[in-house]
């Protein structure tokens, strides 16, 4: 049995379903020490909680997802937010966007670097703007007037972010923060974090979408991967599914990741897992990696991933934080991408 | 008989096609001076002989949509490069982007203010870097960097845009270039110029799309817009279509204008002109209006809007240049927004 046919939740109360990730990469239990990792399973529940809770006491998707994604960006463990990775020029410059499924109203920022929580944001930018999409320093101007918390820069400093930025700039590289392959004196715990994202499915039947980077370390020349745009790293419409991406964003660019996965499911009525492995088969067929998570508004679910591990989680009706970080542990069965039962 | 079963070169040589479009909008003969109407078309005339040429000379299909957007880049009378309108701060903040449909490589930047062909930039983003989009400062250091022409942003100033600006300011709006309903004491010939694009069809049987715009009057925020996302305002995927959009951008993103043509085609094989008019009808179902030119990989193509005229043309293997900016004139058939036969 597949990801997408469990936990539908049948009877009265309609289903509320909440799925994130913290990004995908070369990620095994070889890797990562038994404490890293239950730091990272301690937030990756703190999110889903989080999230859980605004869906329980009735909140939107769009408010569930919010919840759960500032949870990540306000750890340190993850690419987004305070643990994000720094810019060749030694910059935190931060990424996200958001989608609500019922209006396919969508917003994001790119390239801002004071604002403690983009998430939040890119979901004034939605609601609070006509526009879709505000970059640097005006998306930063137009987050302090609507009153959400600036920070010095100096909060996204984090040593080993900062050791990670130096290493890569002495080996002349550019790393995706979760590519470890690549460079294996990197300490493995700077290189297995990711973009975050969520998807969730409030008890109105409505879908919404969020993702959340700081792209990658030693970056140049204001690059912008695909979490803030809308069609790429994010998208949610009701009448198919949410999806947030993860990966070498370049490559979900170009494949449209996101949208790709949600048309398959609107225009052929393609299974969502099989959607998003089709999407990351055209990823990987242009030489790209990484995950989706994808939920569609009946609560079926996916976390597909054609790298080694990717951190991530669900939480259904039942409140029950279900949280996996590796491949082989949770996929007994007979798809071994499928991420979770 | 509508325009996507006109022109198909049958024989020996393989068909030669590129179509371009500068910017759809309320655009009426009534609005429109007949000295103006003659410049406009003498541009994209002018815009389409570029392309022709390169593609007559066996020339690829990315260098002929570089060519065609160039010409109209460098002419004051369109929303891009030269004649792009001012932000709200003054300045004028140039998007563009570029995909090859064989390779599905892509490049675009967004924000730049430096740069006189914007278009070349998002090519040099596509071919000289591992990045599909560079924003800002960053994006100019490389343009920079890759010996394209800087120039002063005071190249970029022309009287009557700034004039708009003002105007814009004093009303406390913000304008889509091409808006004039919603302001009739603007000076006609201000309001009726847009984003540009064009995609092309080599004899080689490769499609490539590109797009190239100032964004919004009196826009803020580092507002970005539809053109300079790869699946919104531009996608070229040799499998389907090459496509290219202009109009209300925030709208085009939401709805992945150029991507979702593009998929419609390639899953469901919708006939392209329907596919460009159900992107439409899903863009005026939030809110949104603008057109599309679509093309695919034997020479089919459609130039769609939902606006009172769009500025276009086409030229295929015949050399012929046919130009169009009405609706009513040149759509005599059953088709009303099937702009040219």
């Amino acid at each position: 049995m597949t990801s997408i046919q469990t936990n539908i939740t049948t009877g009265n109360t309609p289903p509320i379903r909440l799925i994130i990730h913290g990004g995908a990469g070369t990620i095994s239990r070889s890797r990562l020490t038994p404490e890293h990792e239950q730091a990272y399973r301690q937030v990756l529940e703190q999110s889903l909680v989080a999230g859980h809770t605004v869906l329980k006491a009735g909140g939107s998707s769009v408010d569930a997802v919010i919840a759960a994604i500032v949870v990540m960006e306000d750890s340190p463990l993850f690419n987004a937010g305070k643990g994000a990775v720094f810019s060749h020029e030694g910059r935190n410059e931060l990424d996200a966007s958001i989608m609500e499924g019922a209006t396919r109203m969508a917003g994001a920022v790119a390239a801002v670097t004071t604002i403690r929580n983009p998430i939040l944001a890119a979901h004034a930018v939605m609601t609070k703007s006509s526009h879709v999409m505000l970059i640097g320093q005006g998306a930063e101007t137009f987050a302090t007037e609507q009153g959400l918390e600036i920070v010095d820069p100096s909060y996204f400093h984090t040593e080993f972010r900062w050791n990670q930025l130096q290493k890569a700039i002495a080996k002349n590289r550019v790393l995706l923060d979760h590519d470890s392959n690549s460079d294996t004196q990197l300490p493995s715990i700077d290189e297995k974090r990711g973009t975050v994202g969520a998807v969730a499915l409030d008890r109105y039947g409505n879908l919404a979408a969020g993702t959340s980077t700081g792209g990658l370390t030693n970056k140049r020349y204001g690059r912008v991967g695909d979490s803030p745009i809308i069609g790429a790293g994010t998208y949610a419409d009701n009448r198919s599914v949410a999806v947030s991406a993860t990966g070498t964003g370049e490559m979900f660019i170009r494949a449209a990741a996101a949208f790709n996965t949600a048309a398959q499911v609107r225009l052929l009525h393609t299974p969502i897992a099989e959607a998003a492995d089709n999407t990351l088969a055209e990823i990987a067929a242009i030489g790209g990696d990484g995950g989706l998570i994808v939920l569609d508004a009946k609560g079926n679910y996916t976390m597909r991933f054609n790298t080694e591990g990717m951190y991530r989680g669900m939480i259904g009706s039942d409140g029950i934080a279900q949280v996996s970080i590796f491949r082989e542990v949770e996929t007994p069965g007979s798809d071994p991408s499928a991420a979770m039962p």
